[in-house]
């Protein structure tokens, strides 16, 4: 449930709301925006039993939330959440825009794809130091090193790193390297790795299950924010379908309908719905233009020698003329690059 | 297959070429573009065997098409192909822009639509006279009356009508009323229907499937193609798929797969796809920056009172918005509205 | 809703309730079983407001139907519904055995299979006069032919025919060779075919769509009894889903939600589901274990050679081996073959 | 890659070919069955060029396998592999029976269940500790003390235990008290997880994901297995498709493909599947006709009070039943219970 204040109301009375709360044995949960101002209740609502809250000074009333989720849902912090990474606000009026390659391979490849990507207009490098890979005979990356060379090709280019963690042992050595951990389309169900996560406070990207319902992707997200980190970007790659013209089919309507029912900023991958280069602009224009707060995009130097989805990866001209398009698209909506 | 032809030839060559499969037994179906001059062979092509095309004048190469469909591949026609209605090309630079309300409920109701959606931009009014309804229980439609009113409304207003048959001996009427007629979802492998919208030669919208492949929508064209009726435009109207948040799950991806394997154009109906109608507008937009030649949207003078899919029809008011930001995306991509 | 009459009512009682239901304007379902009799009332249920149905005599109570078929429900025919074709019960204690090559292909190999599938145990001869094919080049069916081969095989053979109709204007030629004619799964939302297949009285085989609900499939049984015809036999032949091991996906559990929504038999078609004659006999054996009412199963007299659907008919030995193991599966569980 | 010996073949045949492959440095997997000896090859194939395996004594063929799974293909072992627990054959003629409530909820509780299935005739005790629940405020199991209640339980009855372990930091202390550890749909591309469970030796259970196909299943098994560990047991419980009468849809054709590609022993969970009391018994009765191996069912003796997934539990006597019905098909095919 949120209580929804007054417009009119100072900050007196909402102490006092989060007072009666607390006395209850209730957590309060206080968002100011600049027009509205809610305090979210959290715990065991039935010892509210009795109390007026609707009849306090200051509230305006009382809203049951009627999903599973509290602390990530719209009614909790309705001016939507951003989220900031060193320096850089996901979630505001300037799209966020990640890319790199797929893994880390290289000390030379990361360094090159991360001058392209930077020089065309990314914030964010990203690459795979531990690929989830479906056979275990697969090339499984770089690992530790992995992180070591995102971290060195980011400082030489002023950007900032991204990678997923596989495994909640490897959260403390990856947070020393990255900025941003991502938690894999496989893993957002892996509910001890998203704990920990919650627990460490960096910022998250949470992927969204391969075939994972919005509700299920927002239950996922309050996992992280339950345990006090409400650094969590949304991010919808596709889901699987009977279709397979594409790797998944990309689901733009996932972009209104968690605004709608989230407070949590939501990126665009339109490499791994795509699986083929030549889909993916599309892809990533239709993901801006339905509202997205941003993309993250595979990018190597070179793809056709690219060790893992290399019939998806960008070149680094092809990412410059995407960015390019998907700028002049957001400037239409609103928005900037 | 298709033969290409080198960009210097002459009309010499090309008769030659058409004579030679006319000998045995093949048809040829010329395609002459800005760029790019094919001929489609068509055909049982173990006639052709011991003939070397490729070695005549004016010929480049010789193309297998890898799809059961031949006419409505994008080898066939690689530059394109457009659809005119009434005057107005379908697949050009120009969007185009159909709406109307989900079903003819009166003259009052399909006038004030029409006046509305004319005055936002609109080139088309679509509206159901003939209903399929899940249930048999639920309403029907206003049936032949429908399209008359529809035919009243447009001409009062300079559109052009287009609506559903849902059978093939509607076709004959319908087609005195209607500039286009429309094959529904339900009914995209009534193959009876196909061939005889085929041989009446009247301008088509063909949706996909609920559940049907790019593949098999293409066949479905070719259904119609094959008997002589190029004027074939699909429409994505979204797939089923496990995701219960929206109606049906709009496949944008649908647009560069189709630009890649048809030359066909294709339009997006983000209304069936949503289901709700504050969804709307994010996919029609989605669809425009993928690469859609326009949208098809259910607006109604007001929805509250609908007798069908109440809850996913615009106002008048927010198609209007909904048409000047689509026109600011298409804009910023080299199309115009 | 349906009025439940108590266990001891009578004539009288019984045609008190009709005589009031008729003269409102309702209509009225009388189905009497060996353990309830129930009325169904049909039509605009405001009418009823006022009477007190459930303080007459002989009512114990009223039950409303929540689903939007009442006909097709298993309220309305509690006991369940057989289908009588040609002295054949589906839907009692013995199973059904359809079975035949998925096309009719020439007179001998129709006689052939029948003879083999007769031999087997099977009481119905299926095969494909008119075919519906994904593409217009592929083989089309032998037609109207088709149904003449099937009639004259079947009566050689003491068989009872089944074939598919795909279009309303074919139901008359087909209803004089066929003793029930099939719906096929991309028709069953034809709904013209569906009223036309109704009003024609014959017994039809309903398959369920590519990717129909539950409830769309007994929406559309409700469009074919609602003109009168209550001969309906339900046909569930896999669903569309990502896995692609299988031509389709057979929902198994189609069977138990159907006896607790409806009143009406239901049979499994595991060629299509499988796609492989391989993986036939495992579905159709969960199918028969799973409580279905039979089996429609492709058999041809050489697989290797069928024109169409070559990869899942079975050879007649194998038919005759799966009857038998069907048959120990349904003496397991108290039915017969 | 494997080798297939001759059925005439000596031991010194045998070890030859051994001999050859660890001198090229690759593995050899020996799998001498009733009927087949087969030598799989592992690691690099390259480096058996110019070799001619073919021509040695002994060997019959050689053939590739074309799967990314080696280990679990069916190539590696085609008499099919079993795993023994505890004394009890899984994958041979006797079905494995293995029944539990949902979740551990307190010593009365899973006593009384164990009590209850073991007199029904099953021979594992299932009971969740750690609970994977989609929303973070639902209950999470009783964890450890789970773990230690399930097996005094199985001590007391003569079962032995099986349940689902979350991370791989619970390995060993699940592997303390439970003989059997499974793997949940939500954590079957867990890798991290699968190694690990690979490495301890321990007997697995490995459920197939919600929207995984079967090659990736497959796959997945291929991560425990190339730890060593060949005690593994697959679980089919349902894929996510659009219908939404079922919680999930039971895919029987898993049975029959997995045995096609595969070695692996398999069960059908009905329980997850149907995902309602009243559809488990016929999903059971299905999954035991279609070929597999066992099955996993949730069985509570008092389902209306159960903490999770009250509606799929069945109780004490409807698992009875339920037993005895699948005995019979189960004897119908010629297996036992």
């Amino acid at each position: 449930m949120v209580i929804v204040m007054k417009k009119s109301c100072n900050r007196q009375e909402i102490d006092a709301v989060i007072a009666v709360l607390e006395r209850c044995g209730m957590g309060a949960n206080l968002s100011t925006g600049a027009q509205t101002t809610v305090i979210g209740v959290l715990g065991d609502k039935t010892k509210l039993e009795g109390l007026n809250l609707e009849l306090m000074d200051g509230v305006e009333k009382c809203v049951p939330i009627m999903h599973s989720y509290k602390l990530a849902s719209h009614e909790m912090c309705p001016e939507g959440r951003t989220v900031t990474v060193g320096g850089e606000v996901i979630g505001g009026k300037k799209l966020c825009m990640m890319a790199g390659p797929c893994a880390v391979e290289s000390e030379e490849q990361v360094l090159e794809a991360a001058q392209g990507v930077r020089a065309a207009g990314a914030g964010f490098l990203r690459g795979g130091a531990y690929k989830p890979r479906t056979s275990p005979y697969a090339f499984q990356g770089m690992e530790d090193e992995g992180y070591r060379l995102l971290r060195r090709a980011a400082d030489a280019t002023g950007l900032k790193v991204i990678s997923e963690v596989v495994s909640h042992d490897q959260i403390d050595l990856a947070g020393k390297y990255c900025d941003m951990l991502q938690v894999g389309a496989r893993n957002m169900q892996n509910f001890r790795l998203l704990r920990e996560i919650g627990k460490s406070g960096i910022p998250v990207l949470l992927k969204r299950g391969i075939a994972s319902t919005v509700e299920e992707w927002l239950d996922a997200a309050e996992y992280i924010m339950s345990e006090g980190n409400y650094n969590v970007v949304l991010c919808e790659r596709g889901i699987r379908t009977f279709e397979t013209a594409t790797r998944n089919t990309l689901d733009v309507s996932a972009v209104p309908v968690v605004r709608e029912r989230s407070s949590l900023p939501v990126l665009i991958d339109p490499s791994h719905a795509a699986g083929k280069a030549r889909y993916v602009e599309p892809l990533a224009l239709a993901g801006i233009a339905a509202g997205a707060d941003g993309l993250i995009i595979e990018v190597h130097p070179n793809p056709k020698v690219a060790m893992s989805d290399a019939a998806q990866q960008l070149t680094i001209p092809d990412y410059g003329r995407l960015v390019q398009r998907a700028g002049a698209v957001a400037q239409a909506l609103g928005r900037t690059l």
